[in-house]
């Protein structure tokens, strides 16, 4: 945890997408401060009119490397938060290049409480993690 | 924002595809009042059998038109939920032939500071949005 | 309500695939004491590549069997989502051969008012549920 979910349009290799999917991690690692094995990715490929992201107004348009991350996690201070779009946005540049205006994040936060890494015990109750 | 997640059946034409995503969008505008480029969408197709919606003992059945609506949105007030709800089934049922028995529809909500629309900013707190 | 999101690698068979849900879905009914029509599941099957899942240190490891589930639903106790991680593992494991280290689980939680179950009605707000 946290768990990230990537939305992108299909066209990628499945090199580029790991190099995608390692390079979030990494910025995940160094945003969050956790441990290297809290890793938790899904990638969905969808096709290009399946998608559809403008721009409220900003002044940019999306290429076909569009891609939205939804970052599901117990609270995170906004600190934290703050650091780890600016960071994705930079790594992606540099190990992906994605574009700024290609990249759309979001939050979505529950309690340590509301996870289960296995067996069914809530691990951050139980005392586990 | 809000992001909008459709889930639905495959069996629909591209075109029909385009409609349902065109009408949806028009209601956020007119629900939430926001401006016409705040459009962000994705699509799942999904089989048949990995789509199941019973009804809570309402009284009704799903047909394979059934459509699952999830809304990721910052703090909305009520009113405006449920007038999004109202119109969003009014639409599809007039400009898609969906009818109230297939929609449904639940609201996800996080704060504006949650958002990254580009460039790794959370354009709320930046006060770019 | 609740929803059920199910992630999982693909390989399965149809057949299991509806074990599985079937399943899930007792699990629902006793750990949160609803109606046996209080059904919605969706279903996504991934490439092993797409869904990287590594365990916070806890030293297990995940086979291509792993499964996430995400459950979307209005507020539960904290002792309803424990027992329903409980017995999710135990029942997986008993009918769909899934051991206890391929099973993830979170809770997204909102409010009652914010679910439509057909026809764009509030029906935690107006009554009808």
């Amino acid at each position: 945890m946290p768990l990230l979910q990537f939305d992108v349009i299909e066209g990628r290799s499945a090199a580029e997408l790991k190099t995608l999917l390692d390079t979030a991690h990494r910025v995940v690692i160094t945003a969050f401060q956790v441990p290297e094995r809290d890793r938790y990715q899904i990638l969905y490929e969808n096709q290009r009119n399946k998608m559809i992201f403008l721009d409220t107004g900003l002044g940019f348009s999306r290429s076909d490397k569009l891609i939205m991350v939804r970052v599901y996690t117990s609270p995170r201070s906004e600190e934290q938060k703050r650091r780890f779009m600016t960071l994705l946005a930079q790594e992606l540049q540099q190990h992906c290049g994605i574009d700024g205006t290609d990249l759309m994040v979001t939050f979505i936060t529950n309690q340590k409480g509301d996870w289960s890494f296995g067996f069914g015990e809530a691990q951050y109750l139980t005392g586990a993690l």
